[in-house]
């Protein structure tokens, strides 16, 4: 398909908003909230780096959307539109075109963050896929991740660890597992949910943010860096769900793995009930999982206190 | 050089502006000038597609900058930022990057478009390079492709076809003419110059733009169904340079060359003399090169009056 089939036929019809300009002009142009802050978030993923390849591609899409969204979730902000860089190969044919664009459209409604520009470019050896994601908070109220400070808490968002071994799945593994088992893994891998409500209800609550995309144990060591100070993370508290407990993976293993897009935050303790509080009005399990203080550097402790701290804590790149 | 060395050591130092927060977080937070339009433009651009790939990586960074920039001018648009995106392959090593990073840093300050945030991946065949320009102009002011009415003139900046001739010495091609010609062809091919100043100036001026990247036939003709009118070139007027003169090249040929980025628009006959003070305010040639009426596509006439339309008008992708 040429570059001006596929924008007209497939990608014009999904940029509605008024912004995109049907996709005709050189920009978008965005009439943004009047006195907002504007939240600018930019990742690529390539097929044999981020993901596999044969995913369907509707997953593609639904990835590639959500983990540019958890970036504005992390920050506390709403999205207000997202730009896409497609980079094909051969290998990406009208159908595949057909599926990953119906995909991107339902994904960019689901999360109201709409179209509203990008480029197409051909001739790739693999699938390259960039996405700009736009977002807009309250003046001053962007969370970041050097805002922790001594006595407060560390908190998770979700369950840690069902990304890493929906992936084993994936890729085989826990064969011997039920079938519903393997399947919420799975599904938790293929669709990771940003999120964007309780981020945005975190801004002014929270202390600092970001979102767990290398490993809980590697994020956390650099929210620690970023903040200059401690992070104590208490692994009998790791959030687990019970498709990981029913296969009996080791917390520490869990807390190393990656994809989780949850958000890791501290709060000072007094705004333990508004933390609470939004978890409750955005429908969203959070944990407190440890604790912070002065010093550097991270600190994993097991149920009896002894420091377990593992050699690697995630993935590095 | 790992992702995170690469980010500390050679974008950090260039990514100074305070909505870049250090790159340390999930995000860029931009205060946006109160009041104004946000323009958004993504384009990618990849090795053996859009670049030889053994060109001095300053130029390849100049040109990522500078064709991104190039659709904010078309808008009307003055730069706030850009976001980078950087797909690695094994062949860019540590002095590659400090090369392109530095070269990067040049175009962000030439142009006032300061490094916010972005994204590195590795593990890629070839380069791919992603880049998304943030932009503001005055409300309601955004040029647009489709505003040119029956009765404007045809305007464009610069001269026209340098670039592809360029293009041909960077091949080995036209190697009997002057050194200083081959020089000056060259480097309008290495180093496009986005036309930021006059396209603001434009801005209330212009019924449409573009900026002309894959050839002026080609983009007139786009111009000229985006606006539902028809076009007519007017091809004596062309604006060829000196280096061009010089090796005699044809204008029909280098009416369908890449790569100019120079603006094309439309304008009233009332604006002419708006036009040529902004033009004389930001220093640039502007040339009138045709009428716009009633009807559709595009006529090129030569210097008798003759219908001289090409078959193949530009580059399509």
């Amino acid at each position: 398909m040429k570059e001006r089939a596929l924008i007209a036929d497939l990608l014009a019809p999904i940029a509605t908003h008024p912004a995109a300009r049907g996709l005709t002009d050189d920009a978008a142009v965005l009439v943004p909230p009047l006195g907002r802050d504007i939240v600018l978030t930019h990742d690529m993923l390539a097929e044999g780096v981020h993901f596999l390849g044969d995913e369907p591609p509707e997953d593609i899409a639904h990835k590639l959307v959500a983990v540019n969204l958890s970036d504005l979730a992390a920050m506390g902000a709403r999205p207000l539109g997202v730009l896409l860089g497609l980079g094909l190969s051969a290998r990406q044919d009208d159908a595949w075109l057909a599926a990953f664009t119906a995909g991107l459209g339902e994904a960019c409604t689901c999360w109201s963050a709409p179209l509203l520009g990008g480029d197409t470019i051909a001739g790739l050896d693999r699938l390259v896929l960039a996405l700009t994601a736009i977002g807009q908070v309250a003046p001053g109220a962007a969370l970041s991740r050097s805002g922790a400070r001594a006595g407060d808490d560390l908190w998770v968002t979700g369950n840690i660890g069902d990304a890493m071994l929906g992936l084993a799945v994936a890729r085989g593994g826990h064969a011997d597992a039920a079938p519903e088992v393997r399947a919420a893994l799975f599904a938790r891998y293929r669709r990771p949910e940003p999120r964007l409500a309780f981020g945005a209800a975190l801004a002014g609550i929270a202390s600092a943010c970001m979102d767990v995309s290398d490993g809980l144990l590697i994020d956390a060591q650099r929210l620690a860096e970023a903040s200059g100070i401690a992070i104590t993370v208490d692994l009998a508290r790791l959030p687990v769900s019970r498709a990981a407990e029913a296969i009996a993976a080791a917390p520490i293993v869990l807390a190393t793995g990656g994809d989780d897009y949850e958000l890791l935050f501290a709060a000072p303790r007094g705004n333990s009930h508004a933390v609470a509080d939004a978890a409750r009005r955005t429908r969203t399990r959070v944990t407190r999982i440890g604790t912070i203080s002065t010093g550097a550097g991270l600190t994993v402790r097991d149920a009896s206190g002894a420091d377990v701290t593992p050699g690697r804590l995630g993935w590095e790149h």
